[in-house]
């Protein structure tokens, strides 16, 4: 049997176990996914949360919690230079699927694009879209973007990808601390600039490098999500509750 | 400065350290990418070997051979059910960049697609512009499509991807012998039917789990050769000889 449609709803939409509904959601449910009142879904409310629920008109009714454990017990912060539209919307769909908790857009000397609020909306769609595809129950967020000199000021030392560097991120794995958040840099298409580079390396992060192939800033960025999250699957197996 | 730019020619093209370039080739050096006589570039064989190489109107006069070290030592290949064509592609271009050997398309329940000569061409196209673009000297190869009953009888005994699965790809890893070829098997967007992986199974190969989130096929084939390729990268650096 199917598994029930999903829906993702803001946790203040929810009250006495019951959802209210938009008129955008009730034409999905109604048009787009062609259920009807009496029909079950599951209710998320993008944080952690899971029900079972069964639609009632304008409403749905919240029958019982059912919250699998889908989240990696790491956070993993993804710092990801502003790519070119389509390579950036691959890496959002691509990440959540891999588990990560947050993105922050970092503007570089070689990406000169400024998301429009438009390009905003619609990157958090496709975060949403991806975690109902792979049935994660946390919406990963999205950061407003930095550069790279702030990003080195506001977030903790993290790891940075550069083709010149030696050490592969395999070796990075065992020092990481799996209880804390870890943040990981990619650069844009271009690489980072050399200045770049060297502030972020003073400020105490540091480089790895993904082996001897050159990767497009995409498969870069899924390649270090792939290896973090993984190895954090395997030895920090249970999530912390959210 | 800039490296020159890199040409993939046929091994039959190269004689006595000069290359015979075809009209194509000519088009492509003159007008593309807007060299002229006496600049220099290199020339690749697609089989492991590079040259710099000297533009002489109609033909490239050989200079020395440089050939780095960017191919894996592991020999790995993706048996791939044939997904839709824009993600078949993109794992195409990605896996050829995470190092693979070889891409064999698998017929598979939920993958109806059958590529015509075109599709096929295309393919190889994109597998030699994603060499040259990570600057590999190996194009990988891509075999003829087979059935799942074929891939079975015909190839070695391998790791499948299924969402059943309860072993992690990482924990297989330390029980792979890297001095053979490593099969990886990844089905379709609607997954393995269970007739498909018992088929797999019986024949011994060893079915892995990526996680507990549901990954689209994409997705999944360049995490499992993330894994793999990066496991090798770590454990058995130095190339083989091609």
């Amino acid at each position: 049997m199917r598994s029930p449609q999903r829906l993702i709803v803001q946790a203040d939409q929810i009250r006495d176990r019951c959802v209210t509904l938009t008129a955008e959601q009730r034409h999905y449910l109604y048009h787009v996914l062609r259920l009807k009142a009496g029909d079950e879904l599951w209710i998320l409310d993008g944080r952690g949360r899971r029900w079972l629920g069964e639609i009632q008109e304008n409403t749905v009714k919240l029958l019982r919690a059912d919250c699998p454990e889908t989240e990696l017990s790491t956070e993993i912060i993804l710092c990801l230079a502003l790519l070119k539209a389509a390579s950036f919307e691959q890496v959002l769909q691509q990440a959540t699927e891999l588990g990560v908790k947050r993105i922050i857009p970092i503007h570089t000397a070689r990406s000169l694009l400024q998301p429009s609020p438009h390009k905003y909306r619609r990157w958090q769609r496709i975060l949403q879209e991806a975690t109902e595809q792979s049935e994660r129950l946390y919406v990963p967020t999205l950061g407003d973007p930095l550069s790279v000199a702030d990003m080195v000021k506001l977030t903790p030392k993290g790891y940075i990808a550069s083709l010149q560097a030696s050490r592969l991120l395999w070796d990075c794995l065992p020092q990481m601390d799996l209880s804390r958040p870890i943040y990981l840099a990619i650069g844009p298409e271009g690489g980072w600039t050399e200045s770049e580079l060297a502030q972020v390396l003073a400020a105490g992060w540091q480089a790895f490098s993904l082996g001897r192939r050159t990767l497009r800033a995409v498969t870069a960025a899924i390649a270090s999500l792939t290896l973090v999250s993984h190895y954090s699957e395997r030895h920090c197996p249970t999530a912390q509750q959210h």
